[in-house]
């Protein structure tokens, strides 16, 4: 069973998808099995982080944001924005696609742990995810 | 099929679970498929490493402890101590999943290569992990 | 369906591997489903980046070489050159293995994006990258 998501962003940010995400699990009456999350973009991630305190979000955006920084002189592609080519630095440093199993009809997450889109861009953006479940 | 598995770490740093994945691996009597393996945690990680030289896993310990500081400024999450913030930055900047293919009833790992659990915190924890297996 | 690819790398960079994984998805005949890309090696990667403009390879490649030193005084595993123990850590920030879904007997890739294999070694190699594609 493959489903894609459309997800809207509003600028830079983690974009908490768990809720989507066991709706379709629960859909699909996949009791056990795996879940693989895909993002099918290049300048933005799908991560797995703590889903309690904001603060924590909050920090690892400022963190990224300052050892990947924007008009860094070693840059040749410039042309689609001063957040563009860290964009792309950021999706490689975190990740793309995540396999997450599946156990009675919903997500194996541990208690803390949510499942986001991270938009590295600053604009709006409509991010297409593929969300493959099988046993 | 779908097993949970519990390690015990003892500080930060890598954990060699090749042997307890292979043995999982042989018990599901799958042939040719697919080994999923996640950790239920955002404070420590699943990655693939060389097996030989335990320089390298040092090497890898002490530049990741270099790159995302303790006690930085930044941070605004201190409240659960201060290997806890970078503990979640290095999970991002590793990985929460690996997907490894199953070949002849055994994980296809290179021949130098390993799978290691990553305890980014001090203090001793019970990290569970659940491995998924299929065709 | 497991099939061993053999990928002959002439020195650091991005080897684009799209056309020769979206063969095999064809040829396995699967038309909705996952194929996953796993790399048998801990000194190079497996990635989805732009396939537009060459100049984000090229940036990707400087950024993460001036992030990852070589000859730092921290390396005490240094017996394989300058360039070994760099590519360990470069294996770690990135990935070693790859979950991509399937639709339409074809990679669900974004219309920009390619899937990688990154060689973080000088030299040239022969790597091998073992493909699972299930339903």
């Amino acid at each position: 069973m493959t489903i894609s998501l459309s997800i809207t962003t509003r600028g830079q940010g983690l974009y908490n998808i768990t809720r989507e995400l066991n709706k379709l699990v629960s859909e699909a009456n996949v009791k056990d099995g795996l879940c693989t999350v895909f993002v099918q973009h290049t300048s933005a991630s799908i991560i797995i982080q703590e889903n309690a305190d904001p603060a924590v979000q909050d920090d690892l955006h400022n963190w990224l944001n300052r050892l990947v920084a924007e008009n860094d002189a070693l840059y040749t592609h410039t042309d689609e924005g001063p957040d563009d080519m860290p964009a792309h630095i950021k999706s490689v440093l975190t990740a793309t696609s995540i396999g997450i199993p599946v156990m009675d009809q919903r997500l194996a997450l541990g208690i803390w742990q949510g499942v986001y889109l991270w938009e590295h861009r600053y604009h709006s953006h409509q991010r297409q995810v593929v969300v493959h479940i099988s046993h």
